[in-house]
């Protein structure tokens, strides 16, 4: 480890203290089951926010809000003019959520603003550390709202009159959540970036599995649904002679068989899951008549993403036993790739830090896809027992945790000196 | 056609007569979509009852019942001291049953014996038509109670205390039965017949797609039930490696295959189909950690169903990929094989009558298997339209309604007077 000055904030990365914020704020919306349910602008969210503000006022760095609800916690840098570097995650959770899944890497971020504090150390730009409004989607729908009204995928308007299931739109949400607290400033929705860095638990078991601390990640595999209705006829099991048939549950088990070997990969790259699969009439002596399911199709690298998926709508129809097939494409994203030169910087000081790692994609959806559209980004993940996410059971080691901290101060303030 | 008196008793079957019978028992029951809804021991079960004591005093037939609520309707032979030789099927029918399902068994008996009265001609033995009680099983399980007891497999005190969904019994429903019309005479519960032969609308496709008027039955195909359980692991879709998968959906797709190959079949013989599939959690973004299916599986040869059988299991077993799998047998009861004489008997007369004819085995179960264990036994049956039963849509021609029970009053004639 060279005494560069990413060398020094990162031996600043205090551990415990990263733990002891990441255990005060799991104290928001604590489940007995020991998990988290803390909703996009619950009262429990503007509990988190409230807390943040202290950390803030501490160290006596500014924070603001915008229009849509992100939170920004700010250290100067040197000159005001340039565009700041960003990093973050979100505050929200899943209904039975973890601990860890998006506040820690908000709590990182903090802990990097911190540790410079704490070696003393100024950067050129100006560095923000975001909690993005409603990333879970779980209360408002789409998910990822707060960072796609920010990098002005989705229109502020339209994101205000999404209400949640108990009718509260986001307007009325937000008004309560920013009138709690009026001392943390208003800013303007959406702003130049010089770069975005996320700090995240992989939610997956591949860390774990290879016994690594960092994971260096490449992009964000693209993810595409589909629905696929499969319409037999009904016919007597006892009575109905197999040739007669059009058998909507045998046809739809060979189309899954078929998709299997069309999503044959040595790599273990493709993600290909038919999670729903429902059988109609549901008799044990009909014939079924109707199947409908899902496929969750994923790969991170474009022209496979795409070339594979171009096969599964002929595969299916190949296979459809006399059946009449529908296919409707439900979610579709295509893969994230982050620039090189932001992989190849996470990948730098995680070499100079030199933790065990490894360089893969991400099987989850994260705000960095979107801030990947405005501005140079990246990911640093960290290992969670067993891949569980989304889950009360999630947990990850404050080692392992403070690995992925310093690897983000290094490179928070290697990108905000140039 | 030869002039034999079996010929002769088959020229006075009244085609218009039978279908006006039929319809008139249709009304018992009817519901507003064409279809009957005529339970066991219920009001219309009642009605049908009245009105068969109705037909059978016009032509000084004996009425009787036995106490499980089987009805008989008796012509004499020449030799009271002979057992009697046996036809017909039920009364009751499925919750939207059809006009034919049961009832043209006990109508084509009813015929027959008043083509003799036509006829004049006289038998050396009796003559009975049976409505067995509760075939259906809709109302009360088992199914087949009415034959199952007089065959003595069910204890009459066991059938006596099941109960229906609103909690009344056989016991009860056979006393309101019973008592509504005391004028029918009662009798013990079982006897010696010297033969059974029954008529039966196909319940399947084979007849009317070959274009056949009388399938010549040569037993019952035996019948098992299985309940596969398969239990993998819940994983996310996005993050976890498909190599470190247990998905319960893809093991029991793969069984679905496997078993399919396992069960193929040149002559179109087997039967297995896949009626229930249920699958856990059934979110599309997760890996499905349960499956339920059940298998139904037939053939009409017992060694062939026992060979086949014997095979699902291990080929379950051998795809479940790292997925438990736990295996029951719900149902169970093996081919039912007509002896050679009986059917050689139908087939005899069906080639003097010489419509287009099909030796074929019974897809669905029948009372006749009960009474297999008991006396020589046959089955006749004729097309429905689309191979449509258990459904209010069902329906068969007077024309081959017709046909089956000229069949059927050769036989008799010819077996009473063996």
């Amino acid at each position: 480890m060279t005494n560069s000055i990413e060398m020094q904030v990162a031996a600043a990365v205090d551990e415990k203290r990263l733990w002891d914020r990441l255990m005060s704020m799991s104290e928001y919306g604590a489940t007995p089951a020991g998990g988290v349910n803390r909703q996009a602008l619950s009262a429990e969210d503007i509990a988190a926010r409230r807390q943040m503000k202290k950390w803030a006022d501490e160290y006596g760095f500014e924070i603001t809000t915008d229009d849509i609800g992100n939170l920004f916690v700010r250290r100067d840098g040197t000159d005001a003019d340039q565009n700041p570097v960003t990093t973050g995650s979100h505050i929200d959770s899943q209904p039975k959520g973890g601990k860890f899944d998006g506040i820690y890497g908000v709590m990182a971020g903090l802990e990097a603003l911190v540790a410079m504090e704490d070696a003393g150390i100024q950067t050129k730009r100006p560095i923000e550390v975001i909690a993005w409004m409603g990333e879970e989607g779980s209360r408002f729908q789409p998910a990822l709202m707060g960072s796609l009204v920010f990098t002005g995928q989705l229109a502020a308007e339209k994101a205000m009159s999404v209400a949640d299931s108990n009718g509260i739109s986001v307007e009325q949400a937000l008004r309560e959540t920013l009138d709690a607290d009026p001392e943390i400033g208003r800013r303007p929705t959406g702003f130049a970036a010089a770069a975005y860095i996320e700090t995240h638990i992989e939610q997956g078991p591949v860390l774990e599995l290879e016994q690594k601390t960092i994971g260096v990640v490449t992009g964000i595999q693209g993810i595409r649904w589909y629905g696929i209705e499969v319409l037999g006829e009904e016919a007597h099991a006892g009575t109905s002679p197999m040739k007669h048939r059009k058998d909507a549950l045998k046809a739809a088990a060979e189309m899954v068989g078929a998709l299997e070997q069309v999503m044959e990969d040595e790599t273990d790259t493709v993600r290909c899951t038919f999670g729903r699969f429902e059988v109609f009439p549901g008799s044990p002596n009909t014939v079924p008549g109707r199947v409908f399911f899902t496929i969750d199709f994923r790969h991170p690298v474009t022209d496979d993403f795409e070339k594979l998926a171009a096969k599964i709508e002929p595969t299916c129809r190949a296979h459809a036993r006399g059946c009449e097939v529908n296919i409707e494409i439900t979610l579709d994203a295509l893969p994230t790739v982050f620039r090189d030169d932001m992989v190849e910087t996470v990948h730098k000081h995680t070499k100079s830090l030199n933790p065990p790692f490894k360089v893969m994609p991400s099987g989850g959806g994260h705000d960095a896809q979107n801030m990947n559209r405005i501005c140079p980004t990246g990911m640093i993940f960290v290992p969670c027992k067993n891949g569980i996410s989304h889950n009360e059971a999630e947990y990850a080691s404050p080692g392992d945790l403070a690995a992925g901290t310093r690897v983000l101060a290094a490179c928070l303030v290697d990108l905000a000196n140039r």
